[in-house]
């Protein structure tokens, strides 16, 4: 993690232990830094995975690893690398993930199949397999460490560690919800992004827990972008232990289904805030609701159109009351929207409507809403029903000295 | 125009006067400036003109109002208001662009349909008629100007004025085409782009002219991006006055037709690259050609994937050689991709292949390439014969600053 902290951090909450569950940190050493950078999770025999991965063409083994892997829907233990992505290295990233998760597995006296991997940090460097298993070695003999620590170790350009959790109730137990998640930059989740990790006490079947983290992914993580760019590696898991007690959960309509399916959405929707809360170079988080459209999907396309344009973004930066930009974004969408009809709000203060600025228009609430940390634009297409809500961060020139010379 | 000048500006050429073409400029005074930024463009009777215009949902009246007089094929004067664009404006836009057009025909003596319009600065704001009327005043009654001064009348955030010239044969005729354009931010052309002006004497009839630009403009504007944010106020408007002399030009068969289609590309090509070059905060010139598509038009979105990735555009920016980068815009494109078979090069030297960085790969030459203003990348996807070339420019810490604080 970097030395300077985003303005709109907040602090790790106390998160308790998932039974079940043993994270561990080691120091592999991936990059010439002297941190923890190697993550090695533990689950008890029973526990159940599902998960999510990047739509991109493009994607590293490890994530063709974890979509090979979980159908088998059965997992022992988590690795994650970070500081080095392992993609678009070929047989040499193939060979890579093959000798963690036999390593791994040989550790625990599981099949190979039941470790999941992750990696993050640079493409096109070959994951050295000697800091691999030199810091899997080191892992398998540490004490178990906290969920702060694992969050610290699976960071790369985050300035602060990313945790939350909920719970449900599910007939007469209460379950837990963990989760910890990375991610700053080559954030535009278009399925599923970024590294996160969610661990769960609960009894479920699996085909239902990616059924219900499917769900949660679309009105979470798939809403959110810093920079528009798609990782090779983005890669949501859940993993349940089942040790809570409650009655295996194995269809929707279970009782106690749709408490858990709500805290499992609600735990997604604060990570995904937390990584936009860390964008890079991030001063202002950005909640942009568009409503009017012709379908859910349109209006969802919409809000990206504008959460990725860069005059949008820059002029929140700028705290600049510049909505014009927020038409244009409209306007180049590609989705149907009648300049006419387009209605446009920032905060509470309606701006233009009917195609023009509305009559009497005072910037000073506009002005003022801009100069806070947490920025609402209400856009309304006045065509359908359609809906969708996305969330983004300003573009500023913290962002640009990041990625200017981030491999350096 | 700021004064901070975009550091791969060229000088303004010598153009010379197109015959049947009388510009002119004023101060209108749409900004607190002192600068002539109304531009008044005679032309004489029987003067042809084609245009294309952006794709945006939400165009300005001025756009609109080209659409509408375009398919007449009769242009007598364009006008051109900097410093603000009238879009996003109802009734009241449309109220200013009836007060220019009605004005300068009754100056002239034509039909109101013959007058062009455009006008590019900040959205939402009604043109002021008054300034608007008093600035044509004023030019009407001005001296004639040379092609410089018409580049930078029209410029907003411009650092440098824009134009460029082409000749072809006709027959035993030499026709010449002028060409400006303005534009530096909120570049992504769709379908066409900015503010740009063609002024020929060539002899051709009005729906070949429309033709040989609609193709132009497919190799040339619409395969530039400064920053993937399409304009409400994009055009490009060619007029020829038929002057040179030259036997009319009626087919894309007739003979020299094939010659000034070669030259009207050629010129839009010149006028596209300008507008990179003049990038707001840009300081490298970018070219992405991708080869091995499934088709031309996936390439093309593959090549603009890659154009309009904010961490390709910051790893130039930081001469960074983060190939990387590339695999993941690649990756994002939603095209037909296949990791194993795709192949990178930056300037002459290959750094990837087949799925791999290629063996030996010795990161020198394309350090020192990364080093130099012209930037080549090429992409192989391997897949078939599809092959397109887009131009962009870095993203830096200027564009940061441009946009933070333009309307201010």
């Amino acid at each position: 993690m970097t030395s300077s902290i985003s303005p709109l951090a907040t602090p790790f909450p106390a998160l308790p232990s998932i039974a079940g569950v043993t994270p561990h940190i080691a120091r592999a050493r991936y990059k010439n830094w002297d941190r923890a950078d190697l993550s090695f999770v533990t689950f008890a025999p029973g526990t159940v995975v599902a998960g999510v991965t990047t739509q991109s063409k493009c994607p590293s083994p490890e994530v063709e690893w974890c979509r090979t892997h979980l159908p088998g829907g059965a997992a022992r233990a988590l690795v994650v690398s970070a500081g080095n992505a392992n993609a678009f290295t070929g047989h040499k990233g193939r060979a890579a993930v093959e000798a963690i998760t036999a390593k791994a597995a040989t550790h625990l006296g599981c099949a190979q199949s039941e470790i999941f991997v992750s990696a993050t940090g640079v493409i096109g460097v070959p994951l050295p397999i000697d800091k691999a298993e030199a810091g899997l070695d080191a892992a398998f003999s540490s004490t178990p460490c906290g969920w702060a620590e694992i969050a610290a170790a699976i960071s790369t350009t985050d300035t602060f560690p990313k945790g939350a959790m909920t719970q449900a109730v599910i007939g007469d137990k209460t379950v837990t919800l963990v989760g910890v998640i990375k991610g700053s930059g080559m954030i535009a989740p278009d399925m599923a992004t970024m590294l996160g990790y969610i661990f769960t006490d609960a009894a479920i079947a699996p085909a239902l827990l990616q059924q219900m983290l499917s769900a949660a992914n679309k009105t979470s993580f798939s809403c959110i972008t810093v920079d528009s760019d798609t990782s090779t590696s983005d890669t949501v898991l859940a993993f349940a232990t089942g040790q809570a007690g409650n009655g295996l959960l194995t269809q929707i309509t279970d009782a106690g289904a749709d408490a858990f399916q709500a805290a499992l959405a609600d735990l997604c929707r604060q990570l995904a805030h937390l990584v936009v809360k860390d964008g890079e170079g991030a001063t202002k988080f950005i909640e942009i609701a568009v409503e009017g459209a012709v379908s859910d999907e349109s209006a969802h396309r919409v809000a990206l159109s504008i959460a990725n344009s860069p005059l949008v973004k820059t002029a929140i930066a700028g705290e600049d009351a510049n909505w014009g930009r927020v038409v244009m974004a409209v306007g180049k969408a590609g989705e149907p929207a009648e300049r006419d009809l387009l209605a446009i709000r920032f905060g509470t203060t309606q701006v233009a409507e009917g195609g023009l600025p509305v009559e009497g228009y005072d910037e000073a609430p506009v002005a003022a809403h801009l100069k806070g940390q947490e920025i609402s634009i209400g856009v309304n297409l006045g065509l359908g029903a359609g809906r969708a809500t996305v969330w983004t961060c300003d573009l500023t020139h913290g962002y640009i000295s990041i990625n200017a010379d981030y491999r350096s």
